[in-house]
């Protein structure tokens, strides 16, 4: 990552920090991490608002450089700090909503003069508008993601399981330089590569809050596939993470076993239909529970409300922010006032479940431009028969 | 999960607890709700020291029964309590080491008349030792990693790079049914499904604290594979996480292309004497350090402490308690008293990384017994050729 991307990074998290009359921030989760300094590293970035950031690094051991610190643990910081002659902050931010407690502890502890407050808010308010670079970075990631669902129909066989076809179409998504990690903002939502879902089983409710549940195959993740044999009037929606480069671009397609009831054809359409007019009413300063309402209108009119988003667990949302998890600002749901904003990047998942046949509908990742928005992820967007 | 195990489970908690004069536990991190409630629920699991645990959940919404509450966010508990007439804790403990410090001072918050303390340590402390039906889990995930394992020399062509052959072992791991989902404890270390490593890219110092590092293919996730082509001399690690129930058995092997240098076989049978040496000497009362000490102490003798765990970087234990993380109690490391005791599980994997050759060595899962310790993942352990 070259040093002026990482510059305008860091500088729109400092201008968010001086409106909160905060003068630093220690940052150490990867994902920010990774944001803030171009790789993860085991580690913390300090990055006061008028002085370029310094980095303490515990592994690896070979990063060096101006402003680079090697550490055992973070009390060294302190030291450090006052040795090159830095000011400490008087307001410093930390990641509150995603560090541990005793973590957060710890470090809050190594400031005693210093007010603590939660940075999290700021960093992926920061992190919710994407730089050209990390469009292009999603760009390249939505092309690869359409290579490995194009090649879907050359690894399905008669008789096989939807974990079967999973598995292979995980094998296609790696070999085509998916990094195959799935990051979720919150330590509650877990999930493998992603999701394929079959008949009935697209229905089952799961506790983790994605567009759709699934049984899984074991208590330990239930979630997704659940061992059910793909059959003749069944259709397939495939939903797996195209993080390619740490970018978790979000796409599902449709596929079917044979022909389905005329019914999922039309539901199907009904949800491009949503995705059509829900992208063209998207543009800046559009707020989001008014897409949220449009696509409830919809569907509504279209008579399938009641399989929108699951059917016992209807899921509360058509979209959501992607960036370096799959769970950024903005989301797309009721009482959900955001405005928004050029730069944002978001994945739209209108998806009906229909007993007896199961997911249809579509999922895209969109990029908001001054205008409108652009959609990322380039791939036939009908039910494709296997 | 049957009832009476999971009675265990609790009831080793609370005994940990009453030591400490702690009266409930609210528990919602996924893996402890694993190991309490038997999978996974977004929810918390209400643990009163003297009467039965409750459960309030918030998804999946197709859950009930005897103190089973449904709820959608985790202040209408302290309102159910009071309710069922249930006491209030005088003093409560939380996730501190694995919940956000914002989640924790908000479920703080709910119990303003308690004292609340960091249940982390105990729970890890009861789930150190594993209960025969936990024994018996590992045991199965042991011989499916193995059957996953012996079909590695099918995989291999000619040419391929280290990643392409990660792709296909990890195929074969998740067609014997691994879920996939790689569980660590602590926010700053992360993997795939495992590493791979050739040459020497096994010396490649990583942020993460895994036994070997690796390079990578993206800043995004620096670690394991890196795209070497894999190469006549060359070795092969594989240690891939042998999750296919929850449990996290860990394994590892090392194949070769072609014929290595004498000097790799020599390494190798050093770090099979290792493991003989220390599987022999471990047992109930043994201290961790002892085993680690124990394991310098041989491969110094024999020449290689220069390249044991790492070269540049070296990682400093040779073993680590594994359950439904892939980093629990007991760590084989310097300076740990603690003791073995009847049930830990742990990984002993003594490996030397040799400059222009590659990783060697060797990985197995071990239960501690009333004697010694048991082997869990059984596998061929030569060098074998590919």
């Amino acid at each position: 990552m070259l040093q002026p991307e990482l510059k305008i990074r860091r500088d729109k998290i400092r201008w968010l920090m001086a409106q909160q009359g905060i003068d630093a921030a220690l940052i150490t989760c990867n994902v920010n991490m990774l944001y803030t300094y171009g790789r993860v590293v085991s580690g913390y970035l300090y990055l006061p608002l008028n002085a370029p950031a310094r980095l303490f690094v515990k592994r690896p051991n070979n990063i060096s450089g101006e402003h680079i610190f090697a550490i055992r643990k973070p009390e060294q910081i302190l030291e450090l700090l006052k040795e090159n002659n830095l000011p400490l902050p008087t307001k410093l931010m930390l990641e509150g909503d995603e560090l541990p407690y005793s973590e957060y502890n710890r470090l809050a502890g190594m400031f005693p003069d210093a007010e603590i407050v939660n940075g999290t808010p700021i960093i992926r308010q920061a992190r919710s508008i994407k730089t050209p670079v990390e469009v292009e970075l999603f760009r390249r990631s939505g092309a690869a993601h359409a290579r490995a669902y194009n090649n879907i129909p050359s690894v399905y066989r008669h008789g096989m399981t939807d974990l079967e076809l999973s598995i292979e179409i995980e094998r296609l998504m790696r070999l085509e330089g998916c990094l195959g990690i799935f990051r979720v903002f919150g330590q509650s939502m877990e999930i493998f590569m992603g999701s394929l879902l079959t008949g009935d089983n697209a229905a089952a409710p799961s506790p983790y809050d994605f567009a759709l549940g699934g049984e899984g195959f074991d208590p330990a993740l239930p979630g997704g596939a659940n061992g059910t044999v793909l059959q003749e009037g069944h259709s397939v929606m495939v939903d797996l993470g195209g993080n390619f480069n740490g970018y978790m671009g979000d796409m599902s397609r449709v596929f079917s076993i044979g022909k389905l009831k005329e019914e999922a054809y039309i539901a199907h359409q009904v949800c491009l239909d949503i995705q059509e007019q829900i992208a063209a009413m998207a543009q800046p300063g559009v707020v989001c529970e008014d897409l949220y309402n449009a696509a409830i209108d919809l569907v509504t009119q279209a008579g399938f409300a009641n399989y929108f988003m699951g059917i016992t667990q209807q899921a509360r949302f058509i979209g959501h922010g992607i960036g370096l998890e799959i769970n950024e600002a903005p989301v797309l749901a009721p009482r959900v006032k955001q405005k928004l904003e050029p730069g944002m990047v978001f994945a739209l998942e209108p998806k009906i479940v229909l007993p007896g046949i199961g997911p249809v509908g579509i999922e895209n990742s969109w990029v908001v431009t001054t205008e409108g928005v652009e959609k990322l992820t380039i791939c036939n967007e009908e039910i494709i028969e296997l």
